[in-house]
């Protein structure tokens, strides 16, 4: 079955697609605020609806939280691909740093081009919808869909996905597929399609130091009475070394060096460090010695505290010793360092530095492994392939600093090999007031889509 | 003239003096806030009134900000002291913290004994007002007043005394008198009488570390990028050293030894360590290695972290690397410590700790030398022999950990000594919900100065 009337029609049909996601965009599925649980429902049935209209067996099925979108069809005995994506968006506050309402989406004309204006035009229902155009389109001018196909959209990505793993384990035999597509990544450098084949893990960590039962007054305490501000950033201050490098007891277990073949083809990119600092007021790298931009962003490990408070903070001055002092640090995890490991070798290295008096208490919150994609499954150079004829460029493997949990779970929890492709740009916003998504993304994301499609429904 | 009938008076009419005292305390006059200016200004005009009822000659003196009350009086030739004391109060909030409204004072019996509940009861109102209710009792008594007097009340006190030093340089002549005395601190551990001769200096910084020009994704620039609450840490932890001596290059210079007399007498007051870090939930000493708990309160130079933000701190976790992260840093002074010099010093050595990219603003918040008094001044003595036999226990020399600016106002402005004597207890919760001055506080006070006006006359 022939790729270009599908081209040519997604081209032709961009408008009436455009407009599509226009209408989901309206529906402000925030996954974190109870106040919006029925809008949620609401983009769950959109998108049910919508898949229906494809030809696709498709539901909205209920959890404790958000419903999860699950939809099949397809010929059987064709390649079976499930595609993943997320309908719920972040929240929008603060509203004021917005130039407009965010969900009254816009098209807008900018200096780089036109752009669809509105929160999760990025992350992720932009990037769903190019999957579900390139559907239409190929039902459109074929009469059927090119593959076997699960589609499994969730609505609590955005708010920790508390429903996910326990929904994949009860449906493990219906989710199952040869390989798992996910969208919810972005170009390279803007300008380069690319596969995300390695992911950061991630392990969260608050703590919070007490010394005294009650804030005191350092004139009358002062110089006898232990601060716990004083506790915190000695502790935190011991995470690193001279050298960049974390002195957590055994956390670079399990970090792997690159090899050099990886480490030639990141160094092919021309990845633009001055560049990519520059953007944001910097010029050096800040983390370990000796190492380049890509692999302290992808392959190396990190600590960062996230979060740090305690004290009077506010205007003026208070001569306080305050009773606690807390902050949050993250660790983002490579290979095979074990989150769960590290977490109490962290606690444990904490408890050692506390001086008498003081008391630590800690919240735990997310862990997620690092995650590595096997390049080896065909499906990765055949995607590769249909990216650089899509994009005229040379598709690149590449890895990302952040966490996306949901591709190990594919692998650990349905023995799956999952595909991260995306077209997001880094000026996105996502997260951020004034998100957008380029058209273009957009439009070649569909494009590309389509052109996946046909050459993995060949293999 | 016989102290007798004065101290008899002043028992007698104990609850026509609480009564004044309530009145004053009805009127909130809270210096901070200019929604309560005119509040202000009527304390002031109270007291102007209640002074002119004594035969004072009182008049409220304008200045941008609070008004002054100066008051003179009493017969030529007689000692002349000055009596300083302030009449504005700190803020309520947070104001549901208090069990009744804090302008609405009354008498309350306690498990502790009878106590004035309302804010200023305390600092200073009840302070001051044991001033001037000894020479109401005297005047009633004896005709006239004892010595020539010269009344100083401040209504900027708890807003940082914008007003006092002009005012002080403009009327030197006017305010000049023999030896000033400050009513506004309290007594030793509660129950022994105290004049405190020894204060400590005040530095007050405050930095804020900005590394990328935005707020960061640690997915995205984690491990490359620097982490100015990172850097933050690094600088105070090293502001102490494992001794817990502060690093600052310099900040030992002009910090004295004590004497082995002071030493030897600070010793014999008995203070109880234990006890007075056991109310706040501590039991070790967290100043200075082999320095006993009132050298590291009254005469060790101390650095405190006061307050430290950065990142995100509310509910829940953000893997955010901020632009930027700050905090309050004090340092209490001892003898010849130079705020100055050490203010330079401080902001040099955190200069020098910055790694590149980083950029640090200083803001500095109030400086204030240490304060030590001339205790070879006979009054002195005089006044801790008064102190002694109205509390049948031997008056103290003592330190004081906090700063109070005022006493070397006296010194280096208007050449004097000055001698701070005051009856608070450490449970006064001064600055706090729910002040309270003892009545036995307010009682005992009145009738020590009653004795101390008595003897200082005829010296």
């Amino acid at each position: 079955m022939s790729i270009d009337p599908v081209l040519a029609r997604i081209d032709s049909q961009l408008p009436a697609a455009l407009e599509r996601l226009m209408e989901l965009l309206r529906i402000p599925s925030i996954s974190t605020d109870p106040a919006f649980k029925p809008d949620c429902a609401r983009a769950a049935d959109w998108l049910v609806e919508d898949l229906q209209s494809l030809g696709l067996k498709a539901s909205a099925r209920p959890t404790p939280g958000h419903p999860m979108v699950v939809a099949h069809g397809g010929p059987e005995g064709a390649p079976h691909l499930l595609f993943y994506g997320h309908y719920d968006v972040q929240p929008v506050d603060p509203l004021d740093l917005w130039d407009r309402d965010p969900f009254d989406p816009e098209i807008q004309d900018t200096p780089r081009g036109r752009v669809i204006r509105a929160r999760g035009a990025s992350d992720d229902k932009g990037q769903l919808m190019t999957f579900v155009e390139a559907l239409r389109a190929w039902v459109a001018e074929h009469g059927s869909l090119p593959c076997k196909l699960t589609i499994f959209f969730e609505g609590e990505e955005e708010s920790g996905s508390p429903s996910l793993i326990p929904f994949m384990k009860e449906h493990a035999e219906e989710l199952k597929a040869d390989i798992a597509l996910i969208c919810d990544t972005g170009l390279f450098a803007d300008t380069v399609p690319a596969i995300v084949t390695q992911l950061r893990g991630l392990l969260g960590e608050e703590l919070t130091i007490t010394a005294a039962s009650k804030d005191l007054h350092s004139g009358m305490y002062g110089g006898a009475a232990m601060n716990p501000i004083r506790v915190l950033t000695r502790i935190l201050a011991a995470l690193h070394d001279d050298e960049g490098r974390i002195t957590v007891p055994g956390f670079y277990d399990g970090v792997p060096e690159i090899g050099d073949n990886l480490k030639k083809s990141w160094q092919a990119l021309g990845f633009d460090e001055k560049k990519f600092l520059g953007e944001v007021g910097l010029s050096e790298l800040a983390g370990e010695k000796g190492r380049m931009a890509l692999e302290q962003l992808w392959s190396r490990p990190t600590c960062e505290i996230n979060g740090i408070k305690g004290g009077y903070t506010g205007d003026g001055f208070k001569t306080v010793l305050p009773s606690k002092a807390s902050a949050k640090v993250s660790f983002r995890l490579v290979g095979e360092q074990d989150p769960v490991a590290l977490r109490e070798s962290f606690r444990a290295m904490v408890r050692s530095m506390l001086p008498p008096d003081c008391e630590v208490e800690f919240h735990g919150h997310g862990t997620s492994p690092a995650g590595h994609m096997d390049t080896a499954h065909p499906a990765f150079e055949t995607a590769r392939q249909a990216l650089t004829e899509e994009y005229g460029v040379d598709a690149a493997y590449v890895g990302c600093g952040g966490s996306i949990p949901i591709a190990g779970y594919f692998k650990s929890i349905l023995g799956m090999d999952a595909m991260l492709i995306g077209f997001g740009k880094d000026d996105d916003q996502i997260h951020s007031p004034n998100e957008k998504y380029d058209v273009e993304s957009f439009h070649k994301g569909t494009r590309s889509w389509a052109r996946i499609l046909a050459a993995l429904a060949k293999s």
